[in-house]
């Protein structure tokens, strides 16, 4: 989607204001002499940034604005080596709360809505954003933070709360825990707003299933404000995303050229109106793509789709690009099987293998279901991985994000 | 220190409010017939509220508003039976914060400090009470949560940190770290602000020797806001409290009676201003007093002195009122020994016997010194205890509050 006339006029501010500045993005475009862009198509021929140059900006390199105006940082999480710190400013944290706001309103939350969630607060931008858009909605947040669901299922029951946040793992483990209690009968959720992670439609159905609820993909990043930058509506399809806070276009991962609407490819953001930290064209490497024309619900704002994973889980396997994604896809057409799965990718004799291990239940023919599966993704595919069947609860649920691929070639 | 004219209006105000109200305090009114109080003599006739009636009104019993004006929950942690559910509406997040923004700003911290958290976010009301200080004022918050010390410490060289906020157990447990480690030179604290634990001269001395910072004491609970309704100044002779949003009555804790000014006796709290669960003559059971006269600092609000203990910690030992804080206050006065301890009590062969633990270096007679607390402590108390002395560094350090007694008699 073309930038627009007026988002091209906020980039233009923000590069003003970043030429005074002498952070990272404010050095680079002096260097490159850029002092503006005059049309969508000077627009992307902007250089692009990514995560790498944000972390060598650590401590605090990505700071445009003089430090006395900055009230808060953030920080992702870092353990893959330096983590990179977002410096905000209150309009920042002002502005981050309204689209966070205007998220739970699609998602149908209200004032009389009590608000339990259960992700993480500190460093990490989960909580705080949450609390933010609840308080800001006028609706009534209920902080629990993550981790202990004695206690969380306690308040889930006594403060009847009618929403749930989460991340989809751990509404799983929720979900799951009230069947086996038999509590369906105590709670009175209504919705989730799901956050941080991928997660496929099987899993979906199965929260949805065992809670009652209707659930909501919330999506957004550290480097941009936070979650909150985007959520599915009630049609489904697709997540709206806030085109007067942040401009969102889909590029090729590999050229870097933008892809035409409707056309899968990587998600850059680029902030328009960001002091403490703005982002100019920063890759996300989460993949996805516009849904083009309008939306049945009547939001008006811009739809990019479903991310379908991470441009870096590329696996090349026997020689074959496969995304995760797609076994996903694969294994949820079959009604037996449970939303979990692991896939491990070996290196033996030569010759690469891939296990995927799924879960069902004990009424079936675990060897017949295997091969079906087997066949099934050698279809999408184009090879035969080994699948073996376990019982239903055997593979980890975990209540943060759940670990599916583990490729062991490299380990 | 006799309730104001002024406070008397806020408190009928209230008294108004909490009538309309179905909740806790509003039955208890009507059911008084109290329609208001004329006059300071007449306020010390309100029924006390105790944690007790807040917990049977679990869990939204003491809610004086409509929920839909409702934003916010904290909790107490309910460690000891069901929590304690405070609604929050907007103007009391707003007016928390102001109160918090004064404190810091009592302690010295301005918008060119960075502010690290060190205590926890979610129910509890720490984390998230300094958060919104620090945001008020215009400070950097650097939101680490509780735990995770090495981290702690990368964050506090990094991003070089001035202002420090912690439990009085952690911020020791983080200065013995940066001794250790040699990193003296590698930090730029200039301040902590410690919340939430009584503690001791001694350790206070250890804390401020190691990080070279001055410290200030922040009181507060949760179910009056949270921390920041008072601060001590630089002065170091007491808490400054924030009359315009509650009053601090001291009572004794037998009779209930006010005590003049100047004497120990129970903190009793009544909010003044909050909207989602006011406070009438909350009793603490926190020990201060009320220091009278004016400040050398200049700050006109008035002041308790720092919280000797609780009304129920008092133990009687062999027939004696015993304070744990007597016992502290003995061994602050020999510099051989470290800011810890650890009292235990129990009773065998028909008799109480108290032993105490202390800590010092391998150059002490241990015996010698074990002889001399015993000594200093049966001058202050009455009777001989048992005086244990042992290596420095044995007796175990918390990321939370540590518990220095153990009664063996009730166990
Ligand atoms: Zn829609
Ligand atoms: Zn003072």
């Amino acid at each position: 989607m073309q930038i627009s006339d007026r988002q091209l006029d906020l980039v233009n501010r923000q590069i003003e204001r970043l030429r005074k500045s002498d952070n990272f993005y404010g050095r680079r475009l002096k260097e490159a002499g850029v002092t503006g862009v005059s049309s969508a198509e000077e627009f992307c021929r902007l250089p692009f940034s990514e995560k790498a140059d944000l972390r060598a900006a650590y401590p605090l390199g990505l700071m445009a604005v003089p430090e006395d105006e900055i009230v808060r940082i953030h920080s992702s999480s870092g353990t893959t080596g330096t983590p990179v710190i977002i410096p905000y400013t209150q309009k920042d944290v002002d502005d981050w709360a309204t689209q966070f706001a205007r998220c739970l309103e699609m998602a149908g939350v209200t004032r009389q809505d009590r608000v339990q969630i259960t992700v993480g607060y500190g460093l990490w931008t989960a909580g705080v954003g949450f609390q933010a858009g609840v308080e800001r909605l006028g609706a009534m947040a209920v902080p629990m933070g993550p981790g202990n669901t004695e206690k969380q299922l306690k308040f889930m029951c006594d403060m009847e709360t009618t929403v749930l946040c989460a991340t989809s793992s751990y509404a799983l483990l929720l979900a799951e825990e009230v069947e086996k209690r038999g509590m369906q009968d105590q709670i009175h959720l209504r919705r989730g707003v799901i956050g941080s992670e991928r997660w496929g439609q099987k899993m979906r159905s199965r929260i949805e299933g065992l809670l009652g609820i209707e659930l909501y993909d919330i999506y957004g990043l550290t480097e941009v404000y936070g979650p909150g930058t985007g959520i599915s509506c009630r049609c489904g399809c697709g997540i709206h995303t806030w085109d007067d806070f942040n401009y969102l276009e889909i590029v090729d991962p590999k050229t870097g050229e933008p892809v035409p609407d409707g056309e899968w490819g990587e998600v850059v953001y680029t902030t328009l109106v960001k002091e403490g930290a703005p982002l100019i064209r920063f890759r996300t490497h989460d993949i996805s793509r516009i849904i083009p024309g309008p939306c049945p619900c009547g939001d008006p704002h811009p739809r990019i789709d479903q991310i379908q994973g991470r441009s870096d889980d590329m696996m090349k396997i026997k020689g074959v690009n496969v995304f995760p994604r797609q076994i996903e896809e694969v294994l949820q057409r079959f009604p037996q099987l449970s939303s979990e799965y692991q896939i491990r990718i070996s290196h033996l004799d030569g010759r690469d293998t891939m296990r995927i291990y799924v879960e069902t239940d004990g009424t079936q023919n675990f060897l017949e279901l295997g091969d079906e599966v087997a066949h099934e993704v050698k279809s999408r595919i184009g090879f035969t991985p080994i699948v073996k069947v376990v019982e239903m609860g055997l593979l980890p649920r975990s209540e943060k994000k759940t670990r599916r691929v583990y490729d062991e070639r490299y380990e």
